[in-house]
């Protein structure tokens, strides 16, 4: 349904090797700003947009009919409304990013060497930043804003269902930026179909870096298919296991938070594990919490059992539920001899996300802190704490799962990367 | 000429997948041994390297004798050739990473928010690192060394021109490891052809991290190849930029030692760039030094005019020269009209590896020091500080020109990642 002409495969690689270049030269002028000059300019984003917010609701409408008429889920369009309410808090996010330290310039290490050589290691920006996601077009607001705060210039490219919405957002951005001496091309959309992103991700020495952020499906196409570098995003298969020294008031009280408390994104728990010792303590109380709570229960052998004695509706899970990010009022149960069986669980299934272990043993907690390799380790608290917003650092662009780089939620300072500065008076290598 | 026998591709897919099964189960226990723990066997693995010194020197002449046979070049040989000082050597270098510091539990950064969790990043190993690199055997030593002090399974791929000298020093390292306690699959050597590096930079979720060290071709094979994150190493087209306002004797010593100190590596300058205001001034003192040390001189049009009239033998540059990185006793030079120019020059030739400008000039500094893009900016200071063991990291894996995760000489602390811990008291999201 996009309204993009078809571009042969030279005219894709042309013009995605037009963005690169176009991308670096901004890129260079956003490198010398100052914290000074970005905060102004986005107060000047934010402005823009609340002023455009006619025309932006408008185009989110298209979006929005073109949606209902083929056919998208009510959750799907929710996520891709804009209402003027939403474009204000969109805006308000911007302001928001300028109260934020700026990492550029910090100096991360430093050292005077014997022969006198000054070195600092200090953060400068990535360069050029490539954003693949999907129809939430707040993503397409917090994506530029985000890279002009780290002086990175964005090529963005969200998902057709929102097509309309982000080509006016873009389109109002670039022309707040020029009007604050800025070039345009610090945020650039791509527009065209599957082919950009291809050509996108193997643009090696124009795209520093590509961010997919959205469903499995396309994390992976990503990661399959990119030369440049990746920053992995997202999938979280969270556990909560609920070990034998739990206070059960606070075991049901955290795992019924981290599952219900925002089901359909990443950090809910999806998987819950119970220590044999405390399953008839804490299990009655928890299922009729879910259950009043709507979640279904897909439960093990002895997780079953403990149901069906209660009268809790249950289905046995699978191999498959285990493995299963939900995204849903959904939730896998399994019993556990020990900590090292919950441990290797976690192991088997987990996704390296956030995973929770509720204990007053100290022991307990530090091995699980110690062993489980996830990006958050958390200990008497719900998996939901895992988010740029409660970690402190205002402002997030992803929660990455892989270890190179960034790992656990993207703020400004994962946007950067270092350049090391050598000052000498001459010195040569003996 | 490998002796190693023909596997099918179903037979490599496995065996590299049972190697990265191997390398995890390993990495369990390295990522929770002490610092006490890891420095006693780095010393167990130096005493027997020792130890095993007649065989490996025996291994060594095996490779040397095939090479020479197959017309190895001499350099070549060199850096293959291991003698009973140069495994002394490579031992030493795994008992002064002993004396270095662990980077595994360092806390990155730290926080308690408002609701009372309180928050770490530690460093953490990265789990299974993947190296594929030439024929330097001490590369292997080294690579084993510095997995162990970070806590990373390795598995190696070296060049199979030292398939018989990695054979017998990774089968030492293994039986010493286990005489420590330590899971003899810390350190892992494949020894298959090519279908063993394809399999394993495809090898995602085994494989946490693959970094290839060697040629560019070997270097760009594993980048375009790869699924599994890849920290690009090495080509380094190192430029000395001589400012108008440079010191002509710092000029020569910076611009000679960068070019001649050791010119068959990466942090070697290949191309010298003077202002044109000093051109006359500076460069037949440095033409007369660099002939003096046989270097081969390729230069423009206003750099071959002074050569000329000083009678220095050159040859003109061409486009080609100036994107060479010779590492040879080859040179190529350009005047230029100023600072911008000599950016400008830099940007489209350099490989973000080290670049260096000579001035007394403090906004020429800075501006170079700002708007030069590489992993290394020097101000006089010879090119050739660009290492680990200068910048007092003490040890040294590779060289980054990425972006992403690490820039320039990569450490211990660059063979980690982060997690986050959260310590809560019942803390769940409102």
């Amino acid at each position: 349904m996009s309204t993009t002409i078809e571009h042969s495969p030279a005219d894709t690689a042309a013009r995605i090797e037009a963005a690169g270049r176009a991308g670096r030269a901004a890129a260079k002028r956003l490198a010398v700003l100052t914290r000074a000059d970005k905060d102004a300019a986005l107060g000047a984003l934010a402005d823009a947009l609340l002023a455009a917010t006619d025309r932006i609701v408008a185009a989110n409408d298209t979006d929005l009919q073109r949606g209902r008429e083929s056919g998208m889920a009510e959750g799907l369009q929710d996520r891709l409304r804009l209402t003027p309410e939403r474009v204000a808090a969109i805006a308000d996010a911007l302001r928001q990013l300028a109260a934020l330290p700026d990492p550029v310039g910090d100096v991360v290490r430093g050292s005077t060497l014997a022969n006198g050589l000054q070195l600092r290691q200090v953060r400068v920006p990535m360069g050029v930043v490539g954003m693949i996601y999907e129809s939430r077009p707040n993503v397409t607001v917090d994506a530029a804003g985000l890279g002009l705060k780290s002086g990175n210039a964005m090529i963005l490219r969200g998902g057709s269902a929102a097509a309309e919405t982000n080509r006016v957002i873009v389109d109002v951005l670039r022309k707040a930026l020029v009007e604050q001496g800025i070039p345009a091309d610090a945020v650039q959309l791509l527009d065209g179909g599957h082919e950009d992103v291809d050509a996108l991700i193997t643009a090696r020495g124009l795209v520093d870096l590509v961010i997919p952020r959205g469903s499995d499906r396309l994390i992976q196409a990503v990661v399959q298919g990119a030369t440049v570098p990746v920053i992995e995003t997202g999938v979280g298969n969270c556990h909560v296991y609920i070990d034998a020294a739990a206070d059960p008031q606070r075991a049901v009280a955290i795992a019924l938070n981290s599952k219900t408390h925002r089901p359909s994104v990443c950090n809910a728990a999806e998987s819950l594990l119970v220590h044999r010792d405390v399953a008839d303590a804490v299990l009655p109380a928890l299922y009729d919490a879910l259950t009043a709570a709507h979640v279904e229960l897909h439960t093990d052998e002895r997780a079953s059992a403990l149901a069906e004695s209660g009268g809790t509706p249950y289905t046995p899970a699978t191999d498959e539920d285990f493995a299963t990010e939900y995204l849903d009022l959904q939730l896998s149960v399994a019993v556990v001899d020990d900590l090292d069986a919950a441990i290797a669980h976690i192991d088997r299934y987990g996704s390296g996300h956030t995973e929770v272990i509720v204990t007053e043993d100290r022991g307990a907690a530090r091995r699980f802190v110690a062993e489980v390799d996830a990006a958050v380790v958390a200990v008497n608290a719900s998996s939901r704490f895992t988010d740029g917003g409660e970690f402190g650092f205002g402002a997030e662009i992803g929660i990455s799962t892989q270890k190179l780089h960034a790992r656990g939620p993207m703020g400004l300072q994962e946007l950067t990367s270092t350049k090391w500065i050598v000052e000498g008076d001459g010195q040569i290598r003996r």
